[in-house]
């Protein structure tokens, strides 16, 4: 800087600094080039502040050389509102609302991998218009109990639909330079318990089931950021785990970006040094460091680290590795110069909500076309149950939102009759609305001192009258509903939500069940009710959705990503396997027994499970007549592909969407194999009486399961089927080929 | 959307959604092109909310439409820490700490451009890194009276060196993409009743004293944003005023950019429509507006405004107008891809601190060699003072810092003198410490129970076995001394320092006064003390840059930029101008009598009034000898330039710097016009027995008055005198020459 001041001593008009651009800052170069050239340039105090949180939701970059700071939000529905420096209370800003998407199961259930590019591409906006380095999201944990509360920000039962599905997402969200981060990596399946739960589960489970979805979120989708779940396995926490991170993220998948903690998910110093941990979140660790008047000092990865290095006891390789990854993260967001501007609040952003909703909504069951509702024959609908009013983008855990709107199901229908009908609504039950978590209070209480015999009585002369008796209830995002860090008492509705719908249908034939929730739940009055719609968490545009597939302006096309078991006792974590429902503070095993026989796994397995709605399933306001399959080959090579085509046509008078499906079938194996694992989807649109030929292509990897004692994929050469089905229960055609 | 998403129907990998990029975003395209592809984008509503805050310091950008927010902060000799969204408290968090720059008399008192570049470079690096979007500074309302709270933040009473200063600072800050934003504009010259006073004065002093510095900063610093002043003009407040702002600063300067009020300085939606304010900040309109939850609709410029539109009072115009300049803000700023990430807390922006600290030191006596100080001769140092332990960082109003660190002259002067010699100190006097500002406590109270007698008895003994005694006083940021809002009492020491001066003077011969203010103070001990620094406010580097002058590592070089007057009454502004000196609620006018003759332009008008010492007055540790200077011709044309040179001499046996000075005398004008003004400087560093040239090159412009009557630059054809001087008192040498 001398020299160069004292270079043009005599300039009155000063010319800009005469700068040569250091290599870490010059974009033209290769990443790596500008990794090694910051990395030689900071000290290791520096390094080690990069490791760690300076507030609730940021961490350090290095203000000296402007390498920006790291600010993270949740996720992964939609940007958090901003909270205190530290302090989980909101920081009382108005430029913080957002829209709110639907949640991640509505997402999975369009099975449409278009749905979450725009999810990703739309949420992401919203994310760089905030100025955030990293969305804390997707969630790609598997769906192995009804019970986890935290269900309804994953991508359901299955591997394939969820790797399919997370792809987009992470890519759509990035290509804002703002970092997906994949959470929560991994075997994160419940909540009850979650931060002294050891999992143990066999290795080929492991693979086969819950990590392809993240391992194609790093792999495909490139994520540049992933989260450490709060369980252990094998003995250490996920986020410091030499398994999960070292050998198999890292040494199998090459990931070359970020490991997060989950927010006070980092245990132990010396594991996060060398077991994989980048960055720390959220640690509670109690007093302040020896001299120091910043808590944040005493995480972890801070002076503990510093203190190992500063003594000799750790050399500086880990932390070198770590600050490369984190460096990388910046040269991909912040100081990327291309990266687009982002917005926020913007119609294409609620008409993006609205469209997954439309996409989503899943028709269980429709007898008698009591469905789409034609408003030219009606003229009093009866709206009936606490959730076409509540709020369900508050609450929840860290998923809580403060939207700029969310219009509820009830104001939803209402905007949608107009005058064309009247609407009327009694509450029908009263739900436990309180939410609470990290100690602030969430969710919305609407009082309400009437008895259940009350308030079904009102409901029930409300709709005795109706033309149409819409039933909207489920769960919500109360403690041990749908929210974080509570489980499920059970698989049933809460709140004698059952007796209430069992006496509108005795009242009015017309009735609509509308569950929203993000879990499967028990439905003891199905055989009684004609039409029920699984509409999950809508977000901002809850009301427009529904109403739209209530009245048929959008045609539900949404297909199961879960299975609704008939009975608890029907989920293989209930039987065979183990569920922890009591919290407890020291480390307790839990095993997952049922191995890889999850979900539709487990149901095709039994035969006699049959589930109250398989996985897959969803009907449509039209109908689909499927064709003969074919395949183009009866041999396949292991080097080789093979293609499966049938035709779909609509045979009904409106258009329509089908997601076919494909799964395959080894009929041979020298392992135990599900009788059928999905391994292709297409969504296909389709006008009334036309036809389209679907083909799928696959290759081995589609017939491989994994060798545990080889720790190897195999495909092993032999007999198998293409299953082509519109559900895991609902097969419309076979295709024998063969492996050489 | 809905076209390009169905488009890629069948597609599984998806591509990046290819969308043509609106031209607003395209930054190949000529900024005014994308400012209307923009504007027409805007809805009114959207276009209203741009112009007012929506929090103390940020205002909306188009959120829909990926337009950043604007980040504003307070400037000038630092970035602000950060507020809470609503209140001016600060927010409690960690990453806002900043270095504190010296205030702008000191970079003034450097007479370096260079030095001003470096610290706009260096100040905008810090915003740009904390992601601000304007730098409310720098500060050019020219030295009215030495009782102006606020002239610390200012550039001295004379408009040419103002202007010279100003530009760098402006380039420095905005190639960081950091707006800065010139204030205060115009004519807010004390702090007292800032808000009521309706300045009158006449064109010919608006003209050639008061403006040219902001005009300087528009046309040549190309500065992208300008505050408003609180007080009148012409009846009008300054920041929606016809004449300042739609007049002068656009019709005349072509000023492109953003009006920006002071924070409550908006007083009226008409004015504010029509009289040229873009972005209103700060109002404090009470209660909410009809249905409004949020205070800021009711701002002047916010639904008032958009009700006036809507019922068809006011066109959109002016609306259309405002927005345009905003857009251009955010081009230039947020939305440039090319600027660079700044940086904070940096050894080379202490390293900046400390320079011009060094630079900007004046020393205005020093008899019999006092100074510097030989470290090998000396075992004992008193120091007394409380200025050499207080902070001057916090305080003084909006330019209160929250600093990473503050070395006091005290801590500086150990440092320096090590184990080479004892420093022992006294604190001499207690000062008010409080400061308070928009209710919020600055400043610091360092408590002391004894009397003033008891003090001095200390200090006495304490000095009087010393080697060398160094007094550090002089003002402070408290309220009454330094301070934004409150003017000076008088121009004396505050706190009875000067009893306790004249007692060191008593008790050690070898006495430096060191004062630390933002001001001229009175000095009735003068011929008591052989050596006198006048220090500034240092900002971080303060005790180093103190150290380092008075030891004589840094040779000192600044020059004073506004005169030290010996009595108030030789003021102009209260002798024959008038000074309001009582807050008054409603308005009052306030007549600058005095016109163009301010500063030494009275001083050399007066002849008997001799200040205690001249505008652009510094000593050196080191002597320097002028030759004769001389002009390349005898006679110019109003199309010609006209060049003078002189050697310098260093005749000394250090290096050191001189600032050579050429005035502009003419010698018959139809209008009265000053004895001499600044029309030229260059600061030249000589190594000892060192001569160099320096050569001034002048065109009409430096000849030229403000012709009032016919609102016309002249210059008119006669005889001139080039003035070269070592200060305005120091005369070193004439070259007459004639304007054909």
């Amino acid at each position: 800087m001398k020299k160069v001041l004292f270079g043009f001593a005599f300039a009155v008009a000063l010319p800009l600094f005469a700068q040569q651009k250091p290599v870490y800052l010059d974009a033209s170069k290769p990443m790596e080039v500008r990794v090694e050239d910051a990395l030689k340039r900071l000290t290791v105090e520096e390094k080690v502040a990069m490791l760690h949180a300076q507030s609730k939701f940021s961490s350090p970059g290095v203000p000296r050389l402007g390498i920006p700071e790291f600010w993270m939000t949740d996720g992964p529905h939609g940007i958090r509102p901003e909270v205190l420096w530290d302090e989980w209370n909101q920081a009382g800003w108005t430029n913080d609302s957002c829209v709110a998407f639907p949640a991640l199961t509505c997402l999975a259930a369009t099975w449409n991998p278009e749905m979450s590019m725009l999810y990703g591409k739309s949420i992401g906006e919203e994310a760089r218009y905030r100025n955030k380095t990293v969305l804390l999201g997707p969630g790609v944990n598997i769906y192995r109990t009804p019970l986890n509360g935290r269900n309804f920000e994953y991508m359901g039962e299955d591997p394939y639909l969820a790797s399919r599905m997370v792809v987009p997402y992470v890519q759509g969200v990035q290509q804002n330079g703002v970092a997906a981060c994949v959470k929560h990596y991994a075997l994160n399946n419940q909540e009850i318990n979650r931060h002294t739960t050891n999992v143990i589960v066999d290795d080929r489970a492991l693979y086969e089931i819950y990590l392809p979805a993240f391992k194609a979120a790093v792999q495909e989708g490139k994520a540049w950021s992933i989260m450490g779940a709060y369980n252990l396995y094998k003995g250490q926490h996920a986020c410091h785990n030499q398994y999960l991170l070292n050998d198999i993220l890292r040494g199998e998948w090459g990931f070359d970006g970020v490991v997060v903690s989950d927010w006070g998910g980092t245990h132990d110093t010396d594991q996060a040094i060398t077991n994989g941990l980048d960055m720390e979140f959220g640690s509670w660790t109690d007093g302040l460091a020896n001299g120091s008047s910043n808590a944040y000092d005493n995480y972890y990865l801070a002076m503990p680290y510093l203190e190992r290095i500063k003594s000799g006891k750790v050399g500086t390789k880990e932390l070198d590795e770590k600050v490369r990854r984190i460096l990388r993260l910046a040269f991909r967001t912040t100081m990327d110069v291309n990266r687009p501007f982002g917005s926020i609040l913007s119609p294409e952003h609620y008409e993006a909500a609205r469209r997954i909703g439309e996409e989503g909504i899943v028709l269980l069951q429709n007898k008698d076309g009591v469905l789409p509702i034609d408003l030219n024959k009606v003229k009093k609908i009866a709206v009936i149950g606490e959730n076409a009013v509540k709020m369900m983008t508050v609450g929840g855990g860290s998923s809580s939102l403060k939207v700029q709107r969310e219009l509820s199901p009830l104001d939803g229908i209402k905007n949608r009759v107009g005058n064309k009908a009247e609407v009327v609504y009694a509450r029908g039950y009263v739900g436990d609305a309180r939410g609470e978590y990290n100690g602030v209070v969430t969710g919305q209480n609407l009082q309400d001192d009437r008895t259940p015999e009350e308030l079904i009585a009102e409901a029930v002369k409300v709709a005795a009258d109706a033309d149409y008796v819409i039933f909207i209830g489920g769960l919500n995002k109360s403690n041990n509903q749908d929210c974080e860090d509570t489980d499920r008492a059970g698989l049933e509705l809460p709140y004698g939500q059952d007796a209430v719908i069992s006496a509108l249908a005795k009242a009015n034939k017309n009735l609509v069940v509308i569950n929203v929730s993000g879990n499967a739940v028990a439905m003891p009055w199905i055989a009684e009710v004609p039409s029920v719609l699984q509409a999950w968490f809508l977000g901002s545009e809850a009301g427009n959705s529904i109403a739209a597939v209530l009245m048929g302006d959008a045609n539900p096309s949404g297909k199961l990503p879960f299975t609704f078991p008939a009975r608890l006792e029907d989920v293989p974590a209930h039987s065979v396997g183990e569920y922890i429902s009591q919290r407890s503070k020291d480390v307790v095993d839990m095993k997952y027994n049922e191995g890889i026989f999850v979900g539709y796994r487990w149901a095709d397995k039994q035969k006699k499970v049959k589930p109250l709605f398989p996985f897959g399933h969803g009907l449509s306001y039209t109908t689909f007549a499927y064709g003969k399959p074919a395949a183009d080959k009866k041999v396949m090579s292991a080097d080789d592909q093979i293609s499966f085509t049938v035709t779909v046509k609509n045979t009904g008078d409106r258009e329509g969407q089908e997601v076919v499906q494909l799964y395959i079938s080894d009929k041979k194996s020298s392992l135990p194999r599900p009788v059928k694992e999905l391994k292709g989807f297409k969504k296909v649109k389709l006008a009334p009486g036309e036809e389209k030929e679907i083909t799928f292509t696959i290759d081995k990897e589609a017939l491989s399961y994994f060798d545990d004692a080889q720790h190897v994929w195999v495909a092993e050469p032999g007999k198998f089927e293409a299953v082509i089905a519109a559900s895991a229960a609902d097969i419309k055609g076979i295709v024998p080929f063969e492996l050489k």
